[in-house]
């Protein structure tokens, strides 16, 4: 893509309302716009983030027999009513017209819905296992929406919801949708630990959080070498610098981001939506369910919060915007280097502004997308190519630069 | 896709709740889920579709130089104030916890938003012209939500907005969106017709609609042979049978379904945020917005409504949720063609249930995949292929089918 053709452009300064790093680096950069507090519009450059993502987390929830559904967001107040959840504080609540009390709310979480629609079409043993996923916004009204992406109120996040005739085939899949989920974040450049957490508002069982380290985070894990807890723990009283209940090491603390969980949901939420199914014995009974999320929006700003220096962002290669940003300095043969880039679908952002060099490479790391690739009267028929996770750059010709990106 | 896998089932009957053609075959099908009056959720085959229109609106809305951006949901009131359409009938507000007055409302419309979000990139007559487009949900209070997806309360639309230095310039642009969405309908299979109409809600010049003619559609057509105008035209006072205004043939009038429109904006929400630029010349003025909408979902109703049997639904090729329903009767080499299909990236539905051949043959053509491939006992080494939209059936060998498929 032309720069000059993006409709954004990089601010000179930070935003003075933020206070997260993932969001004054990615609103400054022009990636999302802020519309209220935690409330956030993706621009060109976001957006293009989200969609790889999003697509890595299709592949891997197709790959463990996922089905793609989209479901609506407008909830009448049945569901949250049959399941004792329609005054949860973070629920946003829907008026019609002049009507005084709210009759829907929007979509904080899916349960009561695809319990719902489960029910349709489960009848028999022979209708489970099966699981459904979509990837959709979602609103939840955050009393503190101070931590830019990571904790909004309105947010990206794949939920997938899992169903099952016993407890024994709902834990099967549950260690397979962990794995599944390790390889969503590791494809996403992140490094996440899976740890035990107690239920809050979803289930009265343990459940498993995936954390990324980061000191930014609203969470504590506690680890030891080979075990690690969330700081809400059933475990209880793990403390920095005591012993590890399972393996007897020394414990140490670590704030982190949660950038999924999953939950073993058992049949709370069958029983309340009548959800049976016979058995092959013909005898009738309630279906145990599984529900698992991955916070999309929060996943790219966990990224930016553990994968930056003081002159911006540095994208993991998979989620990046684009691969190679181009910049031309001054009269140089950028452009014949970008068409080729384009015809071998490699992804560029090409800096063809009429700006001095200076604002280009500040704004280049600010950007940060993988590979930085300068051309310019100096460079002559060579590429000045730079890892934007390297200090050095190295010259080379358009054949080897090529071959490197492609 | 195994079909015994589909979490989904075809239902014996018509749902009774439903006057709608296209919400009838939809939801016995298990397209999409009823959750309220005019509030849907896409089930795996419907979501499949809404992918695939989703993909051609993409194509050529970027092809037309479109920005996909993805805007906030949840809208501060302080944009619908600022141009007076707060307390618009369909707009349905959220309130927040225990307070008694909405402070905002879920996303009907855009304009506002992007108004704002363009004053901050905008300067210079340099940063136009551009146009940013996102699909996404809208939510607008229906009082009478009857037409299935036709008219939701929640449906998806994607919206492109435009911004110029000019009307001459927006003229340009509108222009080029227009030929745009005819090439839009026409990848869907659909034949649409460009009628004038008056401006609504939106802009108080005259707009473009983008007509479907169906006899379940809510608009009406004049037309003659050349000319098209809708119902609410300022052309005014057209009848069935009179003259047409511009060329003087005879009018007819037709039913008919709205699956676009294109607005020419004007000042009006430039205005409202402070939405300027420096001309060439240094003279502030205002920036001159077009928007452009597309029923995402209505569109997927609107290919059922005009392109069925008594039978069911006959997708037009592009959209369809698989383009092969290969259907095992009894024992057969049915599973051998799948694979071979499948390595061949052809999108194959294979009907492996246990279930009888009358079943398979009802169920296939209420889905309506273009093509169904019967193999069976009595077919042999090869294969009854029948298109959706033709009686009669041929014999081939998997060769020539595979030919004709992929």
């Amino acid at each position: 893509m032309l720069q000059s053709k993006l409709f954004t452009k990089i601010e000179r300064s930070f935003p003075k309302d933020e206070e997260a790093l993932n969001a004054r680096f990615l609103e400054r950069a022009g990636f999302i716009y802020k519309n209220s507090a935690g409330v956030y519009s993706y621009l060109p450059l976001g957006w293009r983030v989200i969609k790889k993502i999003s697509d890595i987390v299709r592949e891997e929830m197709d790959a463990i027999g996922g089905q793609e559904i989209f479901m609506a967001a407008l909830h009448d107040k049945r569901y949250l009513k049959a399941t004792g959840r329609w005054d949860v504080e973070v629920v946003f609540k829907v008026i019609e017209g002049d009507k005084r009390e709210p009759s829907f709310n929007i979509s904080w979480t899916h349960e009561e819905v695809i319990a719902e629609i489960a029910k349709k079409y489960v009848n028999s043993y022979r209708d489970l296992p099966f699981a459904a996923y979509q990837i959709q916004t979602k609103f939840r009204n955050e009393p503190r929406a101070k931590s830019g992406l990571l904790r909004g109120r309105e947010f990206l996040m794949k939920d997938l919801y899992s169903f099952h005739e016993s407890e024994e085939d709902l834990s099967r899949y549950y260690e397979e949708v962990g794995k599944a989920y390790i390889k969503v974040f590791g494809r996403c450049g992140l490094k996440a630990f899976y740890t035990l957490a107690a239920g809050g508002e979803f289930t009265a069982s343990n459940t498993h959080e995936f954390q990324v380290a980061s000191e930014v985070g609203e969470d504590t894990i506690f680890a030891c070498s080979s075990c690690m807890y969330a700081e809400n723990s059933e475990v209880s009283k793990l403390k920095d610098g005591g012993k590890c209940p399972k393996c007897g090491e020394k414990i140490k603390e670590t704030k982190s981001i949660e950038i999924g969980n999953i939950f073993p949901l058992g049949t709370k939420y069958s029983e309340a939506f009548n959800l049976n199914f016979l058995d092959k014995e013909g005898n009738k009974k309630l279906v145990v369910m599984g529900s698992y999320g991955i916070g999309v929006s929060r996943l790219m700003a966990t990224a930016v919060e553990v994968s930056h220096d003081e002159k911006g962002i540095i994208w993991p290669e998979a989620i990046a915007p684009f691969r190679v940003h181009l910049l031309a300095l001054g009269e140089s043969s950028a452009k014949d280097i970008y068409n080729d880039l384009q015809n071998k679908d490699v992804e560029v952002l090409y800096d063809d502004r009429d700006v001095s060099p200076g604002e280009k490479l500040v704004e280049s790391d600010l950007i940060g997308l993988p590979f930085r690739a300068v051309v310019s009267n100096k460079t002559g028929n060579m590429i000045e190519v730079k890892r934007r996770n390297e200090k050095e750059s190295k010259l080379m010709d358009k054949k080897e630069f090529i071959k490197i990106v492609s």
